[in-house]
This record gives C-alpha cells, sequence and structure tokens, in this order.
C-alpha cells in the first residue's frame, strides 16, 4: 500500500509517496481502508510554513481529516464492524470533556494521518460516517466541521433565535454557518466579495457584510443587531479580534480559532473589558463532539460544502490548489473508491 | 372598561363580567390594552377543578396568559414606549434563574389576571411581540409556551442532532415539537389518533408512534432510536413517566411537566435508576425564558398554532369549549381590535 | 502470582485463590503490582446477592477498587512511569463526559478487578495517588469515592454555603459529607445511632438528625434550613426516595445512587412534581471525575475513612465481615506492601 | 436626615453633605436606615478621576455599597419586615442571570448611594446580613465581596482541588482568596512585599510569589502547579493579562475584572490563542449573586477584612484615606449605630 510522507517546512516537492506493508490491527484497533481524505490550514502550515503548534513527527504520513471503511478488526474490538463506515477523529486519545495535555497526539502530526490506503486506528477514535453522506463528504468533517461545532456548541452553546457572526468564506466559517442555521439561529457573514456574498446567503446567512464596503464592519453587526450586537462570533482571523469584540454582545462569546488565526496582532485590554464577552481559544474538538456533529448533519441531512475533489496520485495537486487559497468549501483527495 | 373575575371551583357560570374604572400604571408600570388571551389547563383546574398548587385570590380576575399595545406609561419607565405591543409574564416577578418562593406571585392567580381590558403592569414584567405575530398568536405564548420553552432548553439544553419525545397534542407538547425542530433536533411523537399524526407531521415530527395501537411504546421509541432511547422527554402526561423513563436514554433529560400532569400515578425506584436519565420538574419559566422564546419564534417566523378565537362576550362559550379537551392548538379571546 | 476469583452468586466459598503467570503490559498499558483493593456492595451483589447490573464475566478477578506501584511499562506509553504509584478506575473507557454503553466495561464486572497482585492496565485509566496518602488509603476512592464525588459536582455543582443532605453512614455518604464540607457547603445527616451521629459531627456535619426518633425526619430537615428544603441530596436508600424528595429545596438536585438503592419502593408523581428537585441517577464516574477527586483530597490533605483492613490470605474474612454491614467506613485488604 | 452628594470629577472637595426629608417607601419598598458604607475604587474613578464607564446623575448620593435596618414598608412588600437587616445590590434591577442593559441603573451612579441616613429601596434589591457579621462587615460585600464571587462561580465554578491565581491585596484579591479557600480550592497569591505575604498566607493562601522578585512571576506559578497553570486567575490589573494568561492551564478561564483594571495595556492574540484560558469580563453581579455569598459567609463563618473605620462625620478623610491606595481590606464609613 501507499502513502504520502512530508517533514517540517519541506515545501510542496516535500510530500513523497512511499510503498508499505499494510498494517495489522492490534488489540483494541480496527483496519480501516482510506476512502478519502480533505486539506485544512494545518497542513499548509507544517508543509510549507514549517510552523506547527502542536508537534509533527519525522517522515509522518500527511493530513489529519480522513474517512474509509473497516476491513479488519484486531482483539477485544467491541463497538466496531469489519464495513462500517468511519471518519477518524483528529486527537485519537481525546474522547470527550476538556483538552488535555495528555490527548495531544494528533494524526497527521505526532501520528501518523490519513492520506494513505490503509491505516490501524483504536476503534475509540472513530465515528460512524452519516448516511446520506459520501466518503468525500465525510472526509471534510474532523478538523474544520469539529472546530466550528465546538465554537457553536462547546461553550455558551447557541440557541435558537440567538445570532451568530461569521467571518468570511474558510471552511470553519461555512460549517459554523451551516451549524448555526441548524440550530434556528439568525447569521450574520462578513465578505469582501459580492459573489461570494451570494453563496453565503444561498447557504442560509441572514445578512452578509461586505467588510471591504464597510471597514468598521463592526458597527453595522451592531446596527444589525438593533444595537446590541451578536450573541456569538467565531473568530477566524485573529488581526479582527477587536473589531469582532466590538461586535460581540455584553455577555457574549467569542471562539477563537487557534491554528488558523495569528500574526502579531494585539487587543487593547479595555477593549476586552468594554466588549463584556468572554473570549474562548478553541483547538478542534473531542470524539464526542465529533460523534455530535455527525448526528447533528445526519439528523438534518447537511451536506458539507466541497470546492474540488483531486485522485490520489493528484495529492500534490490538491495541496498546490487549496495552498492558493481561493476556495470556497474543502478540498478533497479521493484515496479510493 | 370590563374584566372577567372567577373564583376556585366556581364552574363555568362562576366566570363574571364587571365593569371597572381604568388603572393608572404606577411608578415602574405601564397601562397594556389587551388584545388577546389565551386559555391554558390552569384556567380550568381554578374555575372548574378547584385546584390549583399556587394561591388564587377571591374574585381574581381571569386568564394567566395575555398580550396587548402599551397606551400610558408610569413614572421611572425607562424601556417600555406607548404603542409598544407586549406580552406579559406569567410570574411578574420572576426575572431569570432558577424560580423562587419570592417569584410565586401569578398573573390569574395571586394577581390578577389578563382577561380584561387593560392592565397596568411593572415594565419588568413584559417581553416585546414578535413583528410577525399578531395579538391572538403572541396571546398563546406565556404559559404554554414558556414551559415548552423551558423544557428543552431550560436544563440539558437541545442541541442539533439529539431527539425529543414529544406526548399527545396538547399545546405544551405542540409548542415543543415546533421549539425542537427549530432546535434541528429530531422529534418523536405520540398521539393516538391518525387524523392528528398527519397534523404532527405536518408541524416536522420526524416520526409518530400511536400509543393506542403500541401500548407498549416506549420500545418502539427505543427502536426509532437505534435502541439508545430519546435524549430529551417533554412529559407532561403523569401517568405516562414509567414509560417515558423507559424511552429516554442513559445520561438524557425528562422535564416534568407540573401543572397538567398529576392524578395518582407512581413510578418504580428502580425505574428511575435504570433509565440513567433525569427527572427535571418544571413550572412555566422567566421573564428571561420568554423573551428568548419570543426571539427564536422570531428569528425563526414561526406561528403558534391556534384551534380557534373567540370574542370577549363569547369568554364563557371559550372556556367551555377548551374544556372540552378537543382542540389542537390554543383557544384564544380576542379583547379588543 | 495469585489472584481471587469468584462467580456470580457462587457465595463466601467461591471466592477462589488461584495461581497464573505474571501479566505483560501490551501497547499503552502498564503493569500494576497491587498493594491494596477497598470492598464496596457490588462484591456482595455479585459474589453473595447474584444480581448486578452490568455484566460479569465467569471466573472474574474479583474487586473493582484498587492501587499499586506500575512495575513494567508497555509500548507507546507516554505518561506514565515505572515507581508511579497509581489508583484504577473502574470503567476503564470511560474517560469523561457523560457514561454511555461503549464504556461499559468494569473492573470486577465484564473485566478481572483488582484483588490480584499484579494487574496490566491501559494507563488512560489510572489517576496518581494523592502524595498523603498510603495505597490502603487509595484504594477506597475508586467507587464510593467517585460515586460521592459524582453526585456533588458531576450535575448542579455544590457551592459554598449550599446545604447538603446526607443518609446514613455508608461509605458514599461519609466521602460525600466531606467533600461537601471541602466545597464549603452546610452538611446535614442523619442516622439512627446517637454513637454514629457523634463520628459524623466529627467529619464536619452541621446538623445530625436521628431519623429513628423522627421518622417524618423531611420535616425535620425542612426545619433545619429554615423551610427551604437543602440544595443536594446523596440519596442512597432508594425506600427513602419520597421523604428526600421532600426534604429537597425546589431547584435543588437530588443525585440518585444505583447499585446501592433499589427494592421495590416507589414514588407518587406528584411528589416528584410537587418538590421542584430534579432527580439525576448515577453509576460510579469517569477517570476524569476519578483525577478530580484525587486532587481535591490532595489539596485538603483529606483522609478516607477506614474502618479495617485485611491481609492478602484474609480476603475471604474481609469479605464476611464486610457483608455484615455494621463497618463505619471501608473495609481494605492489603495485597502487598 | 443627612446625605453626601457628589459630581463627577469634582475632587474630594465636591463631596458634600445636605440635610433632606425623610423619604417615604413607595409600593414595593422598604425604607432602610443605612448604618455603614464601603467605599470601593469606583468611588475613586467618579469622584476624583473623573471617568465611570456607567452613566453618573449629576448630585448624585454618593457610595454604592450599604447595609443597615429596615424600619418602614410601603404597600405590596412580602418578603421583608421591619427589623430585618439588610445589604443592597448595588444594581437593584439585576435580579439574577447575565448581566443586561436593562439593569444597568447602579447605586452611586445613576441612582442615589448609600451614604446617607434612609435610603428607600426595592424589596427585591436587599438580602439579608449574615447574623454573625455587623453592619461594618456587611457593608463591604456588595461591590468587592460579589466581583470575587462573580469571578470564581459565574463562570466556569471552582471546584475544590483547583487552583486560584489572585494578584496583589486589593479588596477583590481578598475576599477572592477567602471564598476559594472556602471551596476547597488551592490559592497562589502574588503580592511585592513581604508584610502582605504574610498576611495573604493568615488569610489562606497556599503559596505567595513576590512578583518584585520575581518580575516573570507567570513561569513561578507554572512551576508551583507542576507545569499546568492554574485553573482560574482573578484578574484585576490590566496590565498584569499578559503574565496571567502565561500562568493560566488550558481551558482555565481568567476573570477580567472592569473597573479596576484599564489602561492602555494590550496583549497579543496570539498570547490568547496559546494560553487556551477564556477571558471574561465581569462587572460586579446580580443579587442572586449577592444572597449566595452572603449565604457562604454565614455558612462559613467568614468575615471579610476591614482596614480601617470612619464615622460619618469623618467621611470626606475615609475617601482621602481610601484614595492613597494603602490599606489592606475595606474602609468602611460608620452611619448610624
Amino acid at each position: 500500500m501507499k502513502s504520502y510522507h512530508m517533514n517540517m517546512g519541506a515545501g510542496l516537492q516535500g510530500l513523497v509517496l512511499r510503498e508499505h506493508a499494510r498494517p495489522e490491527p492490534g488489540p483494541g484497533e480496527v483496519l480501516v481502508r482510506v476512502h478519502a481524505v480533505s486539506l485544512n490550514f494545518r497542513e499548509i502550515m507544517i508543509l510549507i510554513q514549517g510552523r506547527y503548534p502542536l508537534p509533527v513527527k519525522p517522515d509522518v504520513v500527511a493530513v489529519s481529516d480522513g474517512a474509509g471503511e473497516v476491513v479488519a478488526v484486531g482483539e477485544r474490538v467491541t463497538r466496531t464492524r469489519v464495513g462500517d463506515r468511519v471518519i477518524a477523529s483528529i486527537f485519537p486519545r481525546w474522547q470527550d470533556g476538556p483538552f488535555g495535555i495528555a490527548h495531544a497526539d494528533q494524526l497527521g502530526g505526532s501520528l501518523d494521518g490519513m492520506l494513505t490506503q490503509y491505516r490501524a486506528l483504536n476503534e475509540d477514535a472513530l465515528v460512524p460516517v452519516p448516511s446520506h453522506l459520501s466518503y468525500e463528504e465525510a472526509a471534510t468533517l474532523p478538523c474544520a466541521g469539529v472546530t466550528a461545532w465546538n465554537a457553536l456548541f462547546g461553550g455558551k452553546t447557541v440557541l435558537p433565535g440567538e445570532s451568530v457572526l461569521t467571518l468570511g468564506t474558510g471552511s470553519v466559517s461555512l460549517f459554523a454557518l451551516q451549524f448555526a442555521k441548524m440550530a434556528g439561529a439568525r447569521v450574520i457573514a462578513t465578505t469582501s466579495s459580492g459573489e461570494k456574498a451570494q453563496r453565503l446567503r444561498a447557504l442560509g446567512a441572514d445578512e452578509v457584510v461586505n467588510y471591504r464596503d464597510l471597514p468598521q464592519w463592526a458597527a453595522e453587526v451592531r446596527r444589525l443587531t438593533g444595537g446590541r450586537g451578536v450573541d456569538h462570533v467565531v473568530e477566524v482571523g485573529g488581526a479582527t479580534l477587536a473589531q469582532s469584540l466590538q461586535a460581540c454582545a455584553m455577555g457574549g462569546e467569542l471562539a477563537l480559532i487557534g491554528s488558523v488565526a495569528g500574526g502579531g496582532a494585539a487587543v487593547e485590554v479595555n477593549t476586552l473589558i468594554a466588549s463584556g464577552a468572554s473570549v474562548r481559544p478553541i483547538a478542534v474538538g473531542s470524539r464526542a463532539q465529533l460523534a455530535n456533529m455527525a448526528r447533528a448533519i445526519g439528523a438534518n441531512a447537511a451536506r458539507p460544502v466541497i470546492d474540488r475533489v483531486f485522485t490520489f496520485d493528484q495529492a500534490p495537486a490538491a495541496f498546490a490548489y487549496y495552498a492558493e487559497g481561493k476556495c470556497f468549501g474543502k478540498v478533497v483527495v479521493k484515496v479510493s473508491d
């Protein structure tokens, strides 16, 4: 079987295909035949930017997100059967509850990832694929989907009728928009493009604010909420934090997404105080969150937004395409049929 | 101006219309010109059954639920203006947080109610009417609507993808069905009638179980949830508690509605233990819950189910019709145009 | 090495000592040299009563609760070292969050238990022993301690100044008394004996109610709380549920302990409704709860109450002594020095 | 009767004593004979610095915090009697739940304050004085006490065994230290003075870090928590936020106190992200929080730290003394015996 390997900062050329023996599932493990993976900004950070907040082992099998079919089970496996369609959770040891350092092992980081034909994984790290989703769709969920889910339901839970602000058209923001509408919330989304505004509205956004036309968009968000501000912000930018805080209601919550945000931006302490809003940094989520999100997608027959699907052979091209940053929705690599 | 008065256990004949001077709003109060009220089972308990768990003063102005227009404001009123369309909260002193004995004063109970042409109320006891709703629709919300909202969002909050069981076609159950769908949940409803099953499906129920055909309906609910049981039950019956517990998932929550349930039913302690589900008794809800519910109804353009609207003169007929127990949706009395 | 084995309902004679090869720790596992175990009512249920709500495998190594020293580590072990003093969590797969059927494997039940000289366990199922505790003391914590912790902090968290009712002098109740005092709560305890009342007061009980002298003790508990009732009840009896509900404040929470309570007792639905208190059934707790409890015991230099310590050879005598039901505190078997 | 009045930025000379008629309690109100008040940094901001985040009416009666005896009750008063010893809640309309703009009226700000001999207040704005406290002690609780309580129990509740970091020896920090110990937490306090370190230890601090000796005190706090960081920070400084975040555990919570902190300090977004800790700005708290805190103080026989008590005539001297910023504990003005 074949896997794509990579090293920190190796660049697009550093994505190397190699041949291996198919692994055997150990006790508690199952063997997953990977059908599809999806790319996240973490892949660009590791391969191209050469920086990542968590450990990355040398020559790691690339990509955190993947879905496939169980083709063999090891000893002591109790909840999984051959033929099950499964999604892998990014932090295989993070079952539930808050994140802890003991859960830090990550697929495509300190552990081998999913851009491979077969992967042996502990059955407790897997979640069933919603029955209406293809493997390509299911592969989009672990990183961006769970991050958005955690942002909306991992702290102050979004209630029907509350308002949610999403920023831009990255995949976390698109998932957040879809999940917030699923929960009966009112969604205000920002973008700089009229064409993307249309697509955001088609996904359910109640209001779209063009931040190029309105550089002080926080004031517009306040206006759209009768002066109160939004109840939830899914902050993915970092540099936008001060404005997001100004757009957020007293007592609201701003989920601060770690691996995407960044840069050298700073925020005044007085802005934090004056907002009256809590800031909650998040880092993806637990297997329980992945499972709850998959269940919600199933119950609401929701479908992730996919921009483009590449074949296994085209994986380097998929990375290159994704690195351009022009996609609207997820970039997927189909590993096998 | 005119008001309908009643006494505990006076019977339908005991609903008496009387003439009064129009009240003046005191400090912090506003005068509401009542446009519509709606009836709840509490009215039947007080007027006909002569029993109610909270104090009812003699000759009380009847009916807890009403909506109207602000026509005058008293001193020190800061958040309400003449012309505002408002809904009255049943417990005017219960602002937010858990219920306490200090909040027990209740419209149409220890305090005069809303079946009157004008009512002076503290501005902190009022909530804006969602703009798309008529007064008749708004008047349906305080008791049955808030009870359903509290059942779903006052304890373990319903998340998208969770399952909710509603029982029968009383107004609390219909609101619970609508709110649960609004929140992205999967709803299983019970009824004994094929025709009502159709109406429940039209309101969004994913599954309807006929409890006449399937007296052991808990087993059917488990089957429909892959053996897990539902995450939430809105239990309105009392006598159904043991079966509801059997239909509820380990770690789930059963909201036990006080004023409707009752009778001499009992449940075995072992049934409580074996269910692994929490039982949470509830009694309507706070002004904050009414406000949050109204906001959700506004954001989702939802409409309460109304069975029939009577005129002010027909109020006794409205009580008689409601007492027959055959309605599907709320019975409303239009007080003024 | 030696282990005590048992079968469902085999009786005290059925506790059989057998010789085995010392196990090897597999991937992710460590080998624990067991120093001490403690007995719980579950052992009596399995061995003597022949009933238990969870599966028990034939010829299982007995006893769920134990503590010992790590003497070897397997591959891929990252957070545990040789020499670590550890407590085993009863449900090794229940890491955090709510209980689920996937976590149901239990030491001394579907899995071999701790009344053995060496036990290989997944490192994620272990928690450090607080440094001031002996192994005998640490071995008392997994079942009774975590149950009490879950009762007080797993649902509505006990706050300083709230009141907690404990029933009798079983180990769950003694732990609950100690933890509630640790959290700044006011504790009302019940007992039928003047001598035990003294011991409860010595452990910190603010009030002790003699339920033999006052069969309607709920009224006395209400009186002691100015009519409000207590905020939390740790209900271990089952048959006492109706009175406990009458002693509990509106909005309070009653934790219903599964494996100890029982019998054919029933409670009227109207009693549940009238209490206004939530009933939350619990079943021990997660590894995270064990870890949090151990940390609290460490920070507060608390010590579990031990009634008597037996040697490994005396294990059958320990079971017989515990079965008499006369102990005040835990019964411990010292497995090795 | 006499009252001290003030205007924004009037300076110490601007605190003016004037004579009035004794007020009459209106409907729902009681008349409180004020016995004592205590000073907070807000008084300095208003009177001397001439800046305050909330509205201050001209010629307002000074001081938010006070306690006294009910000497008369108005109509419709149901829960308060003549002779009751009461504490006034700072935001009389904020009963419970999250803060909202409708609750913004504040004693000693938009409403007259407590530095007066008699004050008519709505009974719903009052809380009973714990029986073991004097009026001088009770008067210290509304602002600093409730702020500390909200910091520890208004968001992620402090559990026994968790660690809490307090900064310096301001009154919020001293209350937080006392409440955290009451809740069974481990407290790490900072100070720059060896003598104050002694006093902090006497109040229960488990560890004291001298931030003058260790300018990088966050590293020391991490060391004292085995590298994890503290679970809770009560951040009162503003300029210390970046270090506080570095001292806080992943998943921990930092309560950011508004009115004391400030200045032009800023924090990098990456510091917020890297901490993994939530930042929750708080502004005192509700009447329910004051009531819960008073109950906790009662149940634990705790006593607030008072630095010095002045007479009513000496009120200007009390302001001057407090403005020096050298006190350890609260500055109180005794209004009447």
